[in-house]
């Protein structure tokens, strides 16, 4: 029905392709964001993971320090979450993004 | 009580004082993962904020497309959400690294 509106109007064909150019632009500014997005999560859970591993050796090699369990659990935490994270974002990078682009 | 007991021990004083260049390490390693830890969920903040203002000024910059606003708010949200953990980590900054630095 919309298309036989367009097929009447003067310039609707013009006006459905300019339509859909615009789409078009729209839909790969938001894929360029998602992207990014992304990328930037990763980046930011290997960075801590990292951060974390190397801090946890640090503090596993010495003893009997004040609050080295804590330090220690909260490290572990760290890096759960960031093994997490980074699963999540591939997901969405093969659910979502790739499924789009 | 402590005290006296490593003072009537053999080496007394220079287990202390073995224990406490090993505590200044340990808090050493401790601050300088925390201060990694706080500058990476910093710089994220920036880059998320900075990837959603560019892609809410592209994403406003059109007309009439699908899901447009749903957009424009999960922007803003990340927008949102970044500011306020740029203002936690500044706290956590002043408050628990510069204090025990």
């Amino acid at each position: 029905e919309a298309d036989l509106t367009l097929f009447r109007c003067e310039n609707g064909v013009e006006a459905a392709l300019q339509y859909a150019k615009m789409w078009c632009r729209y839909a790969k500014d938001l894929l360029a964001w998602m992207e990014k997005r992304i990328s930037l999560e990763q980046e930011f859970a290997k960075n801590v993971m990292k951060t974390a591993e190397g801090a946890k050796i640090t503090v596993a090699q010495q003893e009997l320090m004040p609050l080295q369990y804590i330090y220690t659990m909260a490290l572990e935490q760290d890096i759960k979450n960031s093994v997490t994270s980074r699963r999540t974002n591939e997901l969405l990078q093969s659910r979502c993004y790739q499924a789009l682009a």
